[in-house]
């Protein structure tokens, strides 16, 4: 069945794009009902619109508690009917605990790195500086923990070649595009179980 | 130039074989001059024995301080006359300073996981209990960091297949026995330069 996807995103949008191509190809089966940014000058919002795709703008600066920011998008998200949300280069953590409720188990991020190692907002540099010779991205469910859910999917990326930051973070991008699109397409053509922190996967 | 190798194992030494079972095949240049060993029930023992190693147990009970349990082991790296010290499955922290600086650059560890995900002692079942489906083995230079030293080989492992911890420990030992006969070798071959956490090789 199409699964109805809401994609979060603050930034460029570059995994929102991988989805966008990927439904393109025939090879994701799924319907992006929204674009849900925090950030108003997000690049994504862009790619939204090229792709007819509907954008929703929540600002943090209109809502005192950082809880009733994410009640406002959940409020989107049930209003959308969405079946996954999509977390891709979204820079808030989800907090409030009756929106993580409601989208347990169908509420996804990816983070450039292999966790636990390197979590936060800087997992690329912070993998730099530490010298790692692998990184990669982890796609996990989305919980209370930073950086913490059960993880569906991890790729090694090798980057010992890297030279700085930046292409530590290029050569990550390059696997999620390709990895990200699959995970969602997984989504209509199966089901995961949570078990703990195991996450299993009954596919057709 | 053919490099004296000490090893350091407190267990049953199936990487000190992977070193052994390399200089056999003739693909490291290598000679293993001693295994030096903090536990006098070490497999690792009988495997030195096989092969005509020299043992050394030095035990912990015997020194009051940790400290003075590494000078002792120093003193005995001094005598062999050691180019490369390999920590292979030693389940002690290297504290002394003196031996940390003597042996700077010239004293590797191997750890089963890509660090700096699931440092200490047990790193597979960490592994296992995240949730991870990658994991690795990283050596690494030793420092006064707990498995924090700059990084010269990462690998990763899949694990998502894996249904105990023990499965994930045999995967990532069947790499391990791979990269690490092969660093070993690399130290007769080349030199390794640490510029703050980066590891550079000139090879020859």
């Amino acid at each position: 069945m199409t699964i109805r996807v809401a994609v979060l995103a603050s930034g460029r949008g570059s995994d929102f794009q991988s989805i966008i191509d990927g439904i393109g190809k025939g090879e994701v089966d799924a319907e992006i009902v929204g674009l849900i940014t925090d950030n108003p000058e997000a690049k994504a919002i862009e790619r939204a619109k090229k792709n007819k795709i509907p954008v929703f703008v929540v600002e943090r600066k209109n809502f005192a508690a950082r809880e009733e920011h994410d009640k406002a998008i959940g409020k989107k998200l049930d209003e959308l009917r969405v079946g996954l949300v999509v977390l891709a280069g979204y820079m808030r953590l989800v907090k409030d605990a009756a929106l993580l409720t409601a989208y347990k188990g169908k509420m996804i991020n990816i983070h450039p790195s292999l966790l636990p190692a390197f979590p936060g907002a800087h997992a690329q540099k912070d993998a730099f500086d530490y010298g790692a010779k692998i990184s990669g991205y982890t796609i996990h469910f989305v919980d209370e923990s930073l950086d913490g859910g059960p993880v569906i999917l991890q790729e090694a990326v090798d980057i010992s070649g890297c030279k700085t930051a930046d292409e530590v973070s290029e050569a990550i991008l390059r696997k999620e595009h390709v990895g990200l699109p699959k995970i969602v397409d997984s989504f209509s053509k199966g089901k995961y179980s949570i078990e703990g922190r195991r996450v299993k996967y009954a596919g057709k």
